[in-house]
């Protein structure tokens, strides 16, 4: 089969390698020169997967061309860049739909969209319903690495989501699938406001336990925020929604978890968003998830302390002293 | 108030200090003779709490006279010990019931009983309504130092589980309260099984994306046992469940992950059990999982595979490469 990966960034990368791995012909999209020549001349990608031997049969391409005769088409695009990407694209779509794997974590911040209510905005209604998501606790280098990994695949259509799924799976990354895409999503996307306030608690050397406990009330509060927005509430309690979660708060460090740890150990926004490379995409979402909760009148306490913190120099030890001297509750006061 | 804790081990010694900041006369119930003397000259305890100072109201006896006039008594002892502990002091306790606080995360091996159920079975009807339990991610020493902490407390009764939840809390620790007291009990003891699988997978170096599956998968088959036997599966969802299990299993060596480690890269596990100086709940509570699962006919992979490795002789590498190649699956094939 053939296909096309628009982003040749890590992600991009390490999911092309998998894919050439099981024998279809993969195409990168690159945006980048000398990314695009050194994975077509050296087989590497120095500049977002160092060191890693990629297949023969995983090309680059800069021209849009190579879309025409795609079979698979992979999303791997920061969240902002999704829209004017596939607007630029559209021409050089197949003529009739394939499957569309979204592999983006974030919330379009004017509109408040996900990415399938983007590509639905973007696209003719015939492609709507061979979107899916892909989303769990993946980091890239691992699943380059053959390590195991699983995560879930939401789609509209069983057939399209089945194909999906056996599409990508192999002896080292497991695919579930799920119906669940706007939950999916929104998953991936608020996990992040929950990442930086783990950072916050992490840089201010709050402990263990501390974290824990934000995880968890975090997770409890982007549910509650999802549902509301017609996710399932298991989505959050699976691979997209904790696994990708704890992956993010434990595990290396991921940009947004970064940000927090900044700025719990006192350093200024503006500073450190000036020494990131790459976007944050939790910073972002911290405004969209002020407005969502705000529209469906959902109470998140960690992401507005998290947003007080990014936007209204609120201190961190503050944020901390708050969230801890909120009323005596209930664990949980909604019912499924 | 007179708050009586059996038990001086670390958890003990540690909520004891908390609730003697709060101005209780509280006593620590203790087996050793040492132990007993060191808390009450030395203010210190050594053996299971070192270098922390404890307030002078807060006292130890090695004799159960002191429970008579208690107004609150808290079970801090292994799992094992809890039906002979409450035997032997019966006759020791107050006239009336006084709230119970069970800090106890196991299962009975034989009688397959949570703590709960032992307490119902050896205490006459009257103190049943009594019981509550605490649980949550809430490493001793963190608590001793003061970090910020929150955990679940569970009754039947709301006006005990209120008094429980107002005793407890303070300014860095912070209690929800629940009426799923089987619900909190069952998480607590199932989630030390999913920590040994994750040292397994840390032993054998499978790496982040791993440990992140597996617990997010752990998390959803104990939550299906856990709801088979009575419990409430947001539960598993909250502090007790993911918020432990996300501490057991990413914070620093607990017992449980720590034989799951060492198996995970060759160790026999007769030479790691005879190295602990103290139980690991989680190698009985495996053996308890799998006559649960049987009797009520849920399938939960990932324990099965602890059980294959602990008592079968399975290989680590087989257990991983088993759960790995089941078929392809929705990621949930159950509805609440």
């Amino acid at each position: 089969m053939k296909v096309v990966i628009i982003g040749a960034g890590s992600w991009g990368t390490a999911l092309g390698k998998l894919l050439a791995e099981k024998e279809n012909q993969v195409w990168l999209l690159a945006r980048r020169k000398e990314v695009c020549d050194s994975i077509n001349e050296r087989h590497e990608n120095p500049f977002y997967l160092p060191k890693i031997k990629l297949p023969h049969n995983l090309k680059a391409a800069l021209e849009p061309k190579v879309l025409k005769k795609a079979e698979l088409i992979v999303f791997a695009v920061p969240s902002h860049a999704l829209r004017e990407t596939l607007k630029a694209l559209s021409k050089d779509l197949p003529e009739k739909p394939v499957p569309l794997v979204s592999t983006i974590k974030g919330i379009e911040e004017k509109s408040l969209s996900t990415m399938s209510q983007v590509v639905n905005e973007v696209l003719t209604p015939a492609w709507h319903s061979f979107y899916t998501v892909l989303s769990g606790p993946s980091f890239a280098e691992e699943v380059a690495k053959r390590l195991p990994t699983a995560v879930t695949i939401a789609g509209y259509e069983e057939d399209i989501c089945s194909f999906v799924q056996k599409t990508f799976a192999s002896q080292y990354f497991r695919t579930y699938r799920s119906f669940d895409v706007i939950g999916v999503e929104l998953a991936g996307a608020l996990k992040n406001v929950i990442a930086i306030a783990v950072g916050i608690s992490d840089g201010l050397e709050l402990g263990l336990n501390a974290r824990a406990a934000l995880i968890t009330r975090g997770l409890a509060e982007i549910s509650r925020l999802g549902v509301k927005l017609g996710a399932n509430p298991l989505t959050f309690s699976g691979l997209a929604g904790m696994g990708d979660l704890v992956l993010t708060c434990t595990g290396s460090l991921s940009r947004n978890r970064t940000v927090g740890l900044r700025l719990g150990r006192g350093e200024k926004l503006e500073d450190i968003l000036a020494d990131l490379t790459q976007v944050a995409e939790g910073v972002r979402t911290t405004s969209s998830v002020k407005k969502l909760s705000e529209q469906v009148k959902v109470e998140t306490p960690i992401c507005d302390a998290v947003y007080q913190v990014l936007y209204q120099n609120k201190s961190p030890q503050d944020m901390v002293l708050a969230l801890l001297s909120r009323e005596l509750k209930k664990e949980f006061d909604f019912a499924i």
